[in-house]
């Protein structure tokens, strides 16, 4: 089982369970905490996929998009100011603009936006959405596939373009969908399905295939790679283990304990969930697997933040920490 | 077990499980979910148990202390100007200042109070701590007690008091202590015998028994009872579901998924411990019992907020639900 346990003092405190499985493409799969079959909603995890119909319907080439807005479209950034200009900017371009979006409006996770918008009695809009880019990537292939408005409902052209492309990755039939937070469709896959697709990105990300998908694929994690802080932002976990990995590896975090991690020069992709939905502990999990599989040192002060977080209370004492045990 | 599983769509997401013990004073064990005997941190949820020497050592009487004082006491509240003024106003009446707290300061959870501090360029200070009013209950034991200013040191006269009162309503000795997020030590203790010191508190609340100990656990629980604002705050689960309970039950919270509940009619103590940590299960577990033992009814909204949630999204769609089941 894969577990992370939570201390304080010399107390177990809480303890959480994840369900692993890691792919190798070619091979199948070479480990799996749990049972790798099991169902899950990857919801964020797996935006690169939600973004493979933007490159292959050639709306990225004719929209002009380079690596740093494919970056944002894998996103689930914080609203701070160099995501939402970015977005800004790539719907301007298209002739769109924020009312277009269907994601909704939330106050962004990065703090000093957050209080400047309560200094200006300001609200956030949907360019401040953690999903702001994704929904730049449906804009603007919904004008190459000339879709309705509603470009976030299950049967419009654009979901039914991203749905097709998630079953061919996963190379499973989808068996349904919720929906994400940001609206749209989130479909459903076996986690060995997910890291199966994982494994497909990092081996097209290492030169293995050609052709649109491979080509897509390839862009698309050398995308995230090059601009960590685009795919989250400071201080965040995605940022943080992208930047210590130095262009060996993409990681891409989901609500709900999900967490993905394409590694290119081994043909791996990894996908797990934790049973409870624990962010802290899926940010733990995926750092100990970027070390298991020789991606990160395991004194890497990143990994180490994650796996093995000094805990400390308002005071700044310390009063716990957190293990990890992949057995 | 007793587990609580989120839904998204037709797919369960995400799933907590809990370990629950219910006493009956003067019967023992009535039903447990789980390992009762389990020691666990019950964190925020035995403030009750922290303030028995402030009554019984006489302190609270010599400070002139009243019931809203005294939920205070208990309170893990969201900082608002009601929390904040209260302690500030109790703290100046015994000639002392913020400055003698040693909870630490964080932001409060009272987005209005948070916002106003933002606009103003203010910064919180340790009345904003939820746990402020259990703090200002220490240091006026601590007047009463003449110890030193380290009030909050594992074997200062005043955590001496605490632990001496925990270990007599749980009748066992406690294992040891972690230090919580206000610096104060929390002893462990296992999950039956925090449920046994609740009967303790309800039995007492019911008229049973005498003496100081019985008057101070008495006078407590009706405090909270009657101050469920002051005990958290608006929109809080321990404010609404005490609300709801209208003087049958007190309830309180403590992180890392402990809730304990006092029902003084059945005298009965339920406490409970989410294993992963999770307040939203142990929000819908403490809900769910409550309506168990005949406290609210399955259709008052505040327990079907908690137990059986809508949850919406960023554009108020609904996406899923929860539920509960203690088989």
């Amino acid at each position: 089982m894969a577990r992370v346990t939570l201390t304080r003092g010399p107390f177990d405190e809480s303890v959480h369970e994840g369900l692993v499985a890691v792919w190798r493409h070619g091979d199948g799969l070479v480990e799996a905490w749990g049972d790798p079959a099991r169902t899950v909603l990857p919801r964020s995890s797996v935006k690169m996929i939600q973004a493979l119909p933007l490159i292959e319907s050639g709306a990225a080439e004719a929209a002009g998009l380079e690596a740093r807005h494919l970056a944002l479209a894998c996103a689930s950034h914080q609203g701070a100011p160099a995501h939402t200009s970015l977005v800004r900017e790539w719907l301007g371009a298209e002739g769109l603009a924020e009312a277009d979006m269907r994601c909704g409006a939330h106050w962004p996770q990065d703090r000093a936006t957050s209080n400047a918008l309560v200094r200006s009695d300001g609200r956030p809009d949907q360019t401040h959405n953690n999903c702001s880019g994704k929904h730049a990537g449906f804009l603007t292939l919904n004008r190459r596939l000339g879709g309705g408005t509603e470009y976030v409902e299950p049967d419009h052209p654009v979901q039914r373009a991203v749905r097709a492309a998630f079953e061919e990755v996963t190379e499973e039939d989808s068996p349904g969908y919720g929906i994400d937070g940001c609206s749209a469709p989130n479909f459903a896959a076996s986690l060995e399905g997910i890291a199966r697709a994982m494994a497909g990105f990092a081996a097209a990300a290492d030169g293995v295939g050609s052709g649109a998908r491979a080509e897509a694929q390839a862009r698309l994690v050398h995308a995230m790679m090059a601009h960590p802080l685009l795919v989250a932002g400071e201080g965040r976990c995605c940022t943080e283990l992208m930047e210590a990995a130095k262009g060996r590896a993409a990681v891409k975090t989901g609500a709900e304990g999900v967490f993905v991690a394409i590694i290119p020069e081994k043909r791996l992709g990894i996908a797990l969930k934790v049973k409870d939905g624990a962010t802290r502990a899926a940010e733990a999990l995926i750092a100990a697997l970027l070390v298991r599989y020789g991606i990160l040192d395991a004194a890497d002060p990143a990994a180490r933040r994650r796996m093995a977080p000094v805990m400390t209370n308002w005071r700044g004492i310390e009063t716990g920490t957190a293990r990890v045990s992949l057995t």
